[in-house]
C-alpha cells in the first residue's frame, strides 16, 4: 500500500469551496488505485486567520506543516480586509520561497467543452507548458523610497536574478522539453528594453541550450510573445520564463483557451528537498465566492498534477480523462462554461466519472 | 498657410520600406488640406550607421535634428550585427527619454479588412487607447552583475519610479478618458506580487483619480489584464500602465485585432518642450525586410497621429478613413492580412483614396 500525507491549505474565497472538491476526486481516486491520501488541514494561510492573529500564518508555520509528501492549497487574497501584497507575501509566496519551490509549472492546454475564445482553435490544437521561475526574479522585496510623501518621491524596487535560480529552471525546462514530441524550448525575454538582467538572461538560455543538442530554442520579447500566444498558440511546446513573464503568460495562456477557471499550477521543488504545492491558477475570486457557483476544474486538475508528481500517473491520467468527459457535458459543468451545474455537483460528477 | 518641419528617421529593415508610404501619403494629405510638411531626413538611428561609426548616432545628434515640429520615425534594429540592448538603447529609448516623450499613446482599434483573431468581435467592438509611461519604470539603466562567470553570479536590474513621473502620464490617462464617451481608466498593476513600486503605484492612481470625479476607474493585475485582453476586450477604454507593462498590452491589444502590422504610436512630449516622435509599433522585421511585402500602414497610421499632434485633425481623419477603405479591399491590402497588393501599391492606394 502506498500512503501519502497532504497538507490541504484552502485559503479564502472560492478556495474554500472548490477545496472539497478536489478531495471528493483524490479519495476516489486513491480507493480506485490502491494508495491512501492522509489530510492535514490547515487554518492559516487565509485572511480569516488574519483578521483573528494579525498575520497570515503562525511563526511555526513549518513546524505545524511538518514533512508533508505535498500540499494541496486553494486560493488566498480578500483584498477588502487584507492588501493583496500582505496576504500573498505572507502566505503563497513565502511557501514559494522558503520551500524553494522554484519551477511553477502550467499546462496551457485546450479542452472539450471549454469554449476557445481564438478564432478556428480545436483542442488538440494548443498543448505547451509554461515553466516559470518562481522564488526570485522580479517578485524581490528589496527596494525602498526616497522622499517619501513628497514631489520628489523616488521608488525603487530591485530585479535579482541569480546564476544559481536562473540556470536550475532552464534545465527544467529543457529536461521536460526532452521527453516531449516537439522538443522546443521558447523562452521569454525583454532584452532589448530591460537592458541588464534580460540580455544576461538570453545568455543563460544559450549556454544551457549546449547541454540539449536534441532541442531546438528559440526566444520572443515578452512584448511579442503574448501577441503571439494569440495569433499562434500552437507554434509553442516549453515556454520558459521568469518569475513576472511567466505569471503573465500562465494567465494568459490560460485565457487564450478559454478561462482560467480551469487551469492547474504546479509549485515544484524537483529537489525534493522540501514539499510542492499544487493549487488553481485563479484566485479567490471575492466577485463569486460564497455562491457555490465556482468551477472545481481547476483544484481538480491540480490534483492530477499532484498525484503525477507523487508518482501516481495512472490515477492522474485517469482524473483527467474523468475531467474531459465532464466538460463536454453542458449538464455537468460550471455556470462560466455556460454549463447547468453547481461547484458540487461539477465535482461529483468528475469523481463519478472516474 | 501652416507649415511644418518633421525629422524623417526610417531606421532599418522594413522601416526603410514603410517610410516612404507614410510619407506619400503626408504629402497628398498635405497639398489636400494646404499645409506644407519640410522634410529633414536623417541617415543614423539605424545600424547602418552603427556599422561605420560604432554608434547608433553622432554625439551632436540632437543639434543635428534641431528643432523640428515633429519626428517620423520608422523601425530600428538589426540584431544579426547590432544587439538590440545597444541599437535600441542607443536610439529610440534615447529619444524618448531626452526629449522627455513620457507618454507612449497607442490605439487598439479592431479595423474593418483585420481578420480578428478572437471569435465573435465584430469593428467597432473594441476600441480603446494604451497609454503607456515612456521614459522610466523597469526600462532603467541602472544596475549590474557580482561575481560575474561564476556559480555566485548575481545580477540585479532597479526599477525606478517617480512621483514626477508616474503622476504626469497618470494625468494625461484621465484627461483623455475624460474626453471620451465612457471616461473610464483601467490601471495596469501587480501590486499583489511586486511588492514595493506596485502598490505606491495604486496610491499614485486613486489619488489622481479625486482629481477626476467624472471619470471612473479600476485596476487590475497584469497577469489577469492580459486574459482580460483575450476574453473581454470591449470592457477597456483608457488603459494606464508602466513602461513595461503598457510595452506588453500595447503589443497585445493590437494582436487581438488582429495584427501589430497596422498599429501606430505616439511617442508624445504633451508639454510641448521637445519634439513628440511617431512610429508603428511593429519592428523592423528582419525575416520580411527587402521583399517589398510590409504592411505601410502601421507607419500611415503613424502619421494621422502625428498631423492630429500637429493640429491638423481634419487630415487626420482623412487619413484614417482612407486607411479604412484601402484595407476593406482585399485587392488593395497586403499579402499579411492576405491581400494582393505589396508595400508600395498599398500606399499608393491609401494616397489615392484621400
Ligand atoms: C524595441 C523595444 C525596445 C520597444 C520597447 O520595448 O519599448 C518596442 O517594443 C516598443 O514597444 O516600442
Ligand atoms: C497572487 C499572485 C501573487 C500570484 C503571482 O503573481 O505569482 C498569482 O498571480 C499566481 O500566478 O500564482
Amino acid at each position: 500500500m502506498r500512503n501519502y500525507t497532504i497538507s490541504v491549505i484552502p485559503g479564502d474565497g472560492i478556495g474554500k469551496e472548490v477545496m472539497p472538491e478536489g478531495i471528493r476526486v483524490l479519495e476516489r481516486a486513491a480507493s480506485l488505485y490502491g494508495f491512501t491520501i492522509a489530510q492535514k488541514w490547515q487554518d492559516f494561510a487565509c485572511c480569516d486567520y488574519y483578521a483573528k492573529h494579525g498575520q497570515m500564518m503562525p511563526d511555526d508555520w513549518k513546524a505545524q506543516i511538518g514533512k508533508p509528501d505535498a500540499i494541496f492549497f486553494g486560493a488566498v487574497g480578500w483584498p477588502n480586509t487584507v492588501p493583496d501584497h500582505v496576504s500573498l507575501w505572507g502566505s503563497l509566496l513565502q511557501f514559494r520561497r522558503e520551500y524553494d519551490q522554484y519551477v511553477n509549472l502550467r499546462p496551457v492546454r485546450l479542452m472539450p467543452g471549454v469554449p476557445c475564445p481564438l478564432v478556428g482553435r480545436e483542442p488538440g490544437d494548443i498543448d505547451f507548458w509554461v515553466v516559470r521561475e518562481n522564488t526570485e526574479g522580479e517578485y524581490s522585496s528589496v527596494g525602498g523610497k526616497m522622499f517619501p510623501g513628497t514631489d520628489r518621491e523616488i521608488v525603487i524596487q530591485e530585479t535579482v536574478m541569480t546564476r544559481h535560480g536562473t540556470d536550475r529552471v532552464l534545465r527544467y525546462a529543457f529536461d521536460l522539453a526532452a521527453t516531449r514530441d516537439r522538443k522546443h524550448v521558447t523562452s521569454a525575454t525583454k532584452s532589448n528594453g530591460i537592458a541588464i538582467t534580460m540580455p544576461w538572461w538570453d545568455e543563460r538560455v544559450e549556454e544551457m541550450a549546449k547541454n540539449y543538442p536534441t532541442v531546438t530554442h528559440d526566444k520572443y520579447h515578452i512584448d511579442i510573445l503574448t501577441a503571439q500566444f494569440v495569433l499562434n498558440p500552437d507554434r509553442f511546446d516549453v515556454v520558459v520564463a521568469s518569475n513576472l513573464f511567466g505569471d503573465i503568460l500562465s494567465d494568459l495562456g490560460p485565457a487564450c483557451t478559454g478561462t482560467i477557471g480551469v487551469a492547474p499550477s504546479g509549485n515544484i521543488n524537483p529537489d525534493g528537498t522540501h514539499p510542492s504545492l499544487f493549487e488553481p491558477v485563479h484566485g479567490s475570486a471575492p466577485d463569486i465566492a460564497g455562491k457555490g457557483i465556482a468551477n472545481p476544474v481547476g483544484q481538480i486538475w491540480s490534483a492530477a498534477m499532484m498525484l503525477e508528481h507523487l508518482g501516481e500517473a495512472d490515477a492522474a491520467a485517469a482524473i483527467m480523462r474523468a475531467v474531459e468527459t465532464v466538460l463536454a457535458e453542458p449538464g455537468l459543468r460550471t455556470g462560466d462554461l455556460k454549463g447547468k451545474a453547481n461547484t458540487e455537483q461539477c465535482g461529483k460528477a468528475i469523481a463519478d466519472a472516474l
